[in-house]
């Protein structure tokens, strides 16, 4: 008995034939046709589809057609589920002669049904499918009407140490959200004994997932596929009906993995003796892409903050707290991590989140520019339930563009036609290569254009000191009034519109005022600053060129902006912000060069916090003008209008010490997108 | 004077700005608008367009549009060509009181295009395109509505050499056959000498192209981009008008290269002086694809065969040189390569070919197995134009199946609603992992994948104890009488269709004739045959059964090739064929293994020379019937009715010795697909 793919029938004996359910075998119908008949009837048992041309015949037993023969009459027959008994279903094709009633001859097919089959999620609706189409389980389509299972990577904090096989083995501990993939095996006994079932994927495919699965009757999980695990035999003996196998990733896809694991059940003939070697007959496929991370927006809705309260930055913290209980949010307190150079939080870490259809799951990606820390404080400091991943960088100068906290993300924008649903990640480098330039490495941009959802945009922000676009822009959300605004504005920073309003100013007669007023001498000097007044300031010739060069950087990324995320004018606030051009500062002789870069002149008001509709914006100490900062007042006039409450967080240290960036040290998870990635087309 | 996105205009004085041609600026009209006036004019000088909402004003200077001026009325202002000189171009605001006819107000904008602009052959026409859409050249779309450059691979047979920079400065030698993109820089000079104009791509992509330029009035071409040189400065001073750059690929797509390559022009603001550094201002890009590599079926029509005629196979190539002069077929000679272990040129090599709109190259792709071979003899008998191209393998154990050998290509087809213009690659491998199993290493098979418009299939031909397809299965060429028919046939080995044969044979009184009657008994003992009736073969239940094995392997391989080529019973023709099951032969004692696998019991006639509509068969040596041989005579009566000719090839050590491969000896160069690979989607 063997699996065929063209049965010849005979009129002396019975043919029989195994059949696995839901493949096509085609059944010649006039070879074996007695002279002389030039008519036959076919009709099948309850299981048996038969298709006759464009005829169907299925699910009676009496259901029956009558055809003429031809040299080349053939029937294409299918079982839609396994036999219970061998031999237990059939076909049967009966010759008739012109003018006779009955039969001139019956040719009998007895069929044995088995199912072999793997079934997973793949219509992402949380239910177990199986499509009458086996091909369509072999591909994964993206989009709205496409189909195929989804991975997803465990970033348990812990994970990582789980390298030893013995704690792998037990599996997880929330194994019931792991992705599943169910197993049916059907048929009689007898048949099945006569093959092997293995479970397998490729030896490169096995490398990036795990699968577990319990044996009945045990409650303990067993890893059966894995990292140099790619096979495992089934026994088929004890085997009827489904069983679970539970399923993660081991990494995000990147450059050399395209997020697609395909895993089979293949039925192997036995070996009968040493001559003849066991016979693959069947494999059943089934594919799943490992689900990308998403990052979000700062116009997503905060759900946690991550603050680092052990600065001497009383002011910052003592604001963001506040501002994070009129926003309902839960501060947790992370604890300096001494390896890390001082500047981490939002410059090495970023918040992201990975989905499936059946479960979300929140994860910290940080990307350490300190090699080989050996322990990382800030995942115990996670909310239970959210993930941490680590990936290595390449370059770790200080003042290097080579970590997560050197992107952000833009909210959900269409340009040039294309909808980004889920937004697009803006990625900050230099303009050409050269080997002053500071980039991203190529590793992490392209494990960063790998997850494919929020295709990247490259932004010139080389001319930053820090190097990090949050100097210049900011997302804010605003309440789109109709379908045609959008839900949010981009805050660009604007020397220009700084130099009018204090132009204006001192038109109206308050060029005497000062900047810095409040702040003590001390403070100012150590930071390179001193008290100006604005009309000193206007007539700083040299900050105004230095400002007319910020204001060209600035304008090349708005021209691409406007370009890549499809923005119109009106969808942009120039925020007025002063910068100046300094050496770098803080970093050892050997990455000193005589370049000059940016940095704000006085606390930037682009690195604000977005809590929602309340901001934390830095407070800039500009002039006062009957007693309110003429900075401070010409910013809530620009968003206040659009619903934005403005809170000025007042901390100078904070803003302006060595690259200006302590403020890294608060960090935000966000509400995922409602959008799910899997119903785009990347 | 610089570059911007919005521009306000002045009453006082006329507002200047460089404008870079196809770039749009936003003009605000409100703000300098005298009190009062309630509406304005506008008009620009010809080389200006000028968008004001959905009214277009170009190209006469006449040209005026009466407008109401209220809060943020805009224009938008392009240039559509360069200004010969400075402030040559302008823009006239007027504004006007009710009921006053001439204006109370003119501002002024006195504009200087720029051209900077690359230029490729982006719509596939042979043309330097430069589209109105310059975001679009930084796209590559397949598809007949698709556009984007294509570049090729050098694959030379010289190129390899060609590692001292020295040789490449001087650019290959027929340098107007590469893909060709031009600079256009236009503008006042003494505009122009304020800025550097750098032509560059990325680190990465310079490492997998190369581009030469000849300086005005030179003749040697300079190497300008390539290996570690991502930028090439141009001086701005002397260029005006149109410069060529010719380009060439070094590698084709590969798991880690996706084969895009993207070249820029990057204008760049001088430093004035110490404080300021110099500022990137504009980047114009286009984006080229590396063109794959292509196979041909053996449908395909042969253009050159490449025999090595020193093995002793008389009538091997006897028959190949007659069939090829029937053909109208030039014959060219390879000489053995003494480092090859014999197998070689059909199992290490294959002819492939690439191709842009201006241009296809054949080349071969060698995959040899011996490791580190100084030099490749077969590159020195190529016919001039033809490329050639190497590729390390990893497994070099003797019937490895990690060459170019180990694969085939399909004809066109439709399979599952899907278009494979150029057909799909067949790759032969095991069913499942596993420490025994054969299959093309990950390097070669990404590397086959990457190509993308040939999507590979896998199939199993583990069994067989070359590893090779061609084994069992043969695509020949036939003449579609309709659209609905396909235009080949696939003809695959069955065991049954042979013992059918003899078996009909044995009813009709031929028991007793024989096979191998007209072998030497020696060369018989030598291959491990010796002459038996057809009775006997009957009756040999050993045989019986391992032909049922192979017939197992087979119909599993033909279930996957009707499913993934989209093939129905009709479109394959059972070939009647024997195998029988042997160890590996041939072998160092370390890679030998107890399992056994198949080898054509008689000369494989599925090892068909496909030469058009002639076939060269080998012949099987079966039993003659009437003087006639009865396996010979069923082929034919399977082909000759589709318009084929056989001719046997009667070579018995040939089919025979060793593993039955030297018939390898003999490569066919065929003509490329009339289809061009751009215009699918893959």
């Amino acid at each position: 008995m063997s699996f065929q793919n063209t049965l010849s029938l005979s009129l002396d004996s019975p043919t029989h034939a195994i059949c696995m359910v839901g493949m096509e075998m085609t059944l010649n119908i006039s070879r074996c046709a007695p002279e002389k008949c030039e008519t036959f009837t076919i009709r099948g048992s309850p299981r048996v589809l038969i298709h006759l041309s464009s005829t169907v015949i299925y699910g009676n037993d009496d259901a029956v057609v009558w055809r003429s023969i031809n040299q080349s009459t053939e029937a294409l027959v299918r079982m839609v589920s396994s036999s219970p008994t061998v031999d237990e279903d059939k076909v049967l094709v009966s010759y008739y002669c012109p003018d006779k009633e009955s039969p001139t001859a019956t040719a009998v097919l007895l069929l044995t049904g088995i199912e072999v089959s793997l079934e997973a999620d793949m219509y992402r609706d949380g239910q177990l499918d199986m499509p009458s189409d086996k091909q369509a389980k072999k591909m994964w389509m993206w989009g709205l009407n496409g189909w195929g299972a989804i991975l997803l990577v465990n970033c348990n904090p812990g994970a990582t140490d789980q390298t030893e096989q013995s704690s792998i083995q037990e599996g997880p501990k929330e194994i019931q959200n792991l992705s599943q993939m169910t197993l049916t095996v059907e048929g009689p006994t007898s048949i099945l004994q006569n093959y092997h079932l293995l479970l397998h994927t490729s030896e490169e495919e096995a490398k990036k997932a795990r699968v577990y699965w319990s044996p009945k009757g045990a409650s303990a999980y067993q890893l059966v596929l894995g990292p140099n695990k790619p096979v495992h035999i089934l026994p088929t003996s004890e085997r009827r009906g489904k069983e679970t196998f539970y399923l993660e990733a081991t990494e995000f896809p990147s450059a050399s993995f395209s997020g697609l694991i395909s895993f089979s059940v293949s039925l192997i003939e036995k070996a009968h003796s040493q001559s003849i070697p066991e016979t693959p007959l069947y494999k059943d496929t089934v594919v799943f892409r490992v689900a990308p991370y998403i990052f979000m927006p700062s116009t997503q809705l905060p759900l946690e903050v991550y603050l680092c309260r052990e600065l001497q930055l009383q002011g910052f913290v003592d604001t963001v707290v506040k501002l994070s209980e009129k926003s309902n949010l839960q501060v947790a307190s992370v604890y300096e991590d001494p390896n890390r150079q001082g500047r981490w939080l939002q410059d090495e870490m970023a918040f992201c989140y990975t989905q499936a259809p059946h479960k979300t799951v929140s994860l910290i990606l940080d990307t350490p520019r300190v090699s080989n820390l050996d322990d990382f404080p800030v995942k115990y400091s996670l909310t239970p339930g959210v993930g941490y991943l680590i990936q290595q960088t390449e370059d770790h100068r200080v003042g290097s563009l080579d970590s997560i906290g050197n992107l952000m993300v833009s909210p959900p924008v269409k340009a040039q036609g294309k909808d980004y649903p889920l937004g697009r990640i803006l990625i900050g480098g230099s303009f050409y290569p050269s080997s002053e330039g500071r980039n991203m490495s190529k590793t992490l941009r392209e494990f960063v254009y790998a997850q494919q959802v929020q295709a990247p945009v490259e932004l010139f922000s080389d001319w930053l000191m820090t190097g990090h676009m949050d100097q210049f822009m900011c997302f804010v959300p605003v309440d789109a009034r109709n379908d045609d605004q959008k839900a949010f504005r981009l805050l660009l920073a604007s020397p220009s519109a700084c130099f009018e309003l204090f132009e204006q100013k001192e038109k109206e007669g308050y060029g005497d005022m000062t900047l810095f007023e409040d702040i003590e001498t001390e403070q100012l000097h150590s930071n390179g600053r001193e008290v100006k007044t604005i009309s000193q300031i206007l007539a700083d010739k040299s900050l105004r060129e230095q400002n007319t060069y910020v204001e060209k950087c600035i304008s090349l990324n708005r021209t691409l902006l406007k370009k890549e995320l499809g923005l119109v004018d009106k969808d942009i606030i120039m925020v007025p912000q002063l910068f100046c051009l300094e050496m770098l500062t803080n970093v050892p002789s050997d990455q000193q060069t005589s370049k000059l870069f940016a940095r704000p002149y006085f606390p930037n008001m682009l690195q604000t916090i977005v809590l929602g509709k309340n901001l934390g914006i830095p407070k800039p100490f500009g002039p006062q003008i009957k007693g309110i900062c003429c900075l401070e007042e010409k910013v809530c006039e620009l968003l206040e209008p659009l619903g934005l409450k403005c809170t000025f967080i007042d901390d100078f240290d904070c803003y302006m010490t060595n690259m200006g960036d302590v403020c890294s040290s608060v960090i935000i998870n966000r509400a995922p997108f409602a959008f799910k990635w899997w119903k785009m087309s990347p």
